[in-house]
């Protein structure tokens, strides 16, 4: 058994709160999920993520297929127990990495080539290798295996990628229903399973857009995600290949956008129906020192916050802001402590986790009416 | 009022447990004290020092003098307010620091001239100084400036530099006793005031080492720190020079050894006698993967531990050890990834804190015969 979705009424802009239960977690929806790249989310410890309401976290599959290897990590029950993360996980489909880390990738039909990042091994990645992969992390959501199509591309461009996307679409279900009773944990938690999504592309071409997500429907996923945004465009395509394609989505399957975004694009997209992000923003920035707040963004590098004594967000309760200053946070930055990350990412994931909250709270709530 | 030292009886072979009263924090000896160099133990967040028992925390004069600069600490309201640390506070006097990371160092009897590791721009730091700076700071223990003498080091050059640091400290307790009213919670603690403990130099020539012990307590001190040790001499060495020294110095005052040691050693020396030790070994080991276990020295890149799911040490109860692998904790330095310092930081720290918890156990209870 895959997801269950229990969905509440919709708002009119199609906002939605619903609880998605995942075998090792029922996560609550409008939801942000923070990145844990190598299996840990960059310079914050579990006990912290967990404080601070982390419902559901990401792992990359390439890095962790490259180190310290699925085989190692299923050997050792999985991905969760590796890392000791009881909450839900999902991992992406490694196609990502490949394109945008890896060198010398040469693409087939059959799958992608690929030298490694991190000591140039060659690699041949298939969606039955990705399906694989990621069976054996044991994610409770994994993706199907896709072609990222890059920004901006011809029509021509998009289409032959969307072709093979559509393609490794199908070749990544089948596999992956035939096999996804070999996760390590489906005994264990009472033969339930993992879940897929498939990946709407199509880069920035409307109909394009619209016949990748038809096609994924008829393909019958257990939800369904729009990737390919976020990659250079400007805004106002992301809103408009977002609200091309929810419509088409079922309202009964969680929909996810990938790699988004800033505080309020998360807030904005919440709004219209989607149910998950997630995006290396908010970690990402705080190591460069840039924290998101109430007031608006503050590079805490600033010269001006050299004796600033108030907290980094006047208006948050997070752990970092109830014991911390600007001059401290900046001090560290400066100093290049350790400590500057570890508390710059923790204010960060809790902004952005408190946006995911308050939405949460503002949207009709899901007890009264649910469906699964 | 400085300090207040409340001493049980002591063992035999000199071991004692007692109650120094700071202004900040009520530290029970002997006690370890992590080094938190530039206004931070590296990579561990305040509120994990508290819950790992910390009670007394080093600040480094050198590194906090340059970056951020004591008045603007002063003006924030001391180190423990800049920092948030409620616990007690010792600062050094920089002068370890001046010796062992500055540039072109020149010293004279007036004091020592030198170029920051940071910028290259030129300092001059005198016994007045340094107590200017250490009051700014605000730490509940400020330390006499002293010359470090390098090891080895032939008679005459022990005997000149011993003559510096014994007028150094002669200086030192005179402008602090001048100023000592200064310190910006002054008021706010009911009058309390930073106290000055002297440093016995003297190299490796227990003559030296015994008269310098025998000037400083004439000059009376609120508490003595045996310093020159750790420089590379043999242990037997360290461990004669701490056994001249102890039997001078006055039993109603906290005896303080500077820089040591390895687990061991700080087992040895508090059964000795000594209060107070501080070093950056857990924590600059930890960051190379060393960790320090009941079961001895474990180098966590080891191969052999790939998919060691154990915990770093199987004897161990503190947040690390409770929750993540050996496999994860090598994974993570393996990978470079942030929390990996995190993680090994507070084991180590935890298993030094928790050698000294074992020795004060094990000594006579300080709550049926105290002196004041």
């Amino acid at each position: 058994m895959a997801l269950e979705f229990k969905l509440s009424n919709q708002t009119e802009a199609g906002g939605r709160r619903a609880q998605i239960v995942l075998p090792h977690q029922t996560v609550e929806t409008p939801v942000f999920m923070p990145v844990g790249t190598a299996g840990t989310v960059k310079a914050v410890p579990q006990d912290v993520l967990e404080a601070l309401g982390a419902q559901i976290i990401l792992g990359n599959t390439y890095h962790l297929y490259l180190r310290p290897g699925h085989e190692a990590i299923r050997r050792m029950g999985g991905l969760h127990r590796f890392i000791s993360w009881p909450r839900a996980m999902l991992t992406d489909s490694g196609g990502f990495q490949v394109f945008s880390l890896s060198a010398l990738r040469k693409v087939s039909d059959e799958g992608v080539r690929f030298r490694s990042h991190l000591d140039g091994s060659s690699h041949f990645f298939t969606p039955e290798h990705s399906m694989d992969v990621q069976i054996a992390l044991g994610a409770d959501i994994a993706m199907a295996f896709d072609e990222c199509t890059e920004y901006p591309a011809e029509r021509s461009r998009a289409e032959e990628s969307l072709r093979l996307t559509m393609d490794w679409a199908r070749r990544s279900l089948d596999h992956f229903r035939a096999h996804e009773e070999e996760v390590v944990w489906h005994a264990e938690l009472g033969g339930k399973t993992q879940s897929l999504f498939g990946i709407v592309q199509g880069g920035m071409y409307a109909d394009l857009r619209r016949e990748s997500a038809e096609r994924l429907v008829e393909m019958d996923f257990d939800g369904y995600a729009i990737g390919g945004l976020s990659v250079g465009e400007p805004r106002d395509a992301t809103l408009e290949m977002i609200s091309e394609v929810l419509p088409l989505l079922p309202k009964d399957k969680p929909r996810y956008v990938m790699g988004v975004g800033y505080p309020d694009e998360i807030e904005q997209y919440a709004r219209m129906g989607v149910d998950m992000m997630d995006c290396v923003l908010p970690t990402r920035a705080a190591r460069h020192g840039l924290l998101f707040t109430s007031e608006g963004r503050l590079n805490i590098k600033g010269k001006k916050y050299a004796e600033d004594q108030g907290p980094p967000d006047p208006a948050c309760d997070c752990m970092v802001c109830r014991r911390y200053t600007r001059a401290y946070l900046r001090h560290l930055m400066h100093s290049g402590e350790a400590l500057s990350a570890t508390l710059n990412s923790i204010h960060n994931l809790a902004y952005y986790l408190g946006i995911m909250e308050r939405v949460r709270k503002s949207l009709p709530g899901a007890a009264a009416c649910t469906q699964s």
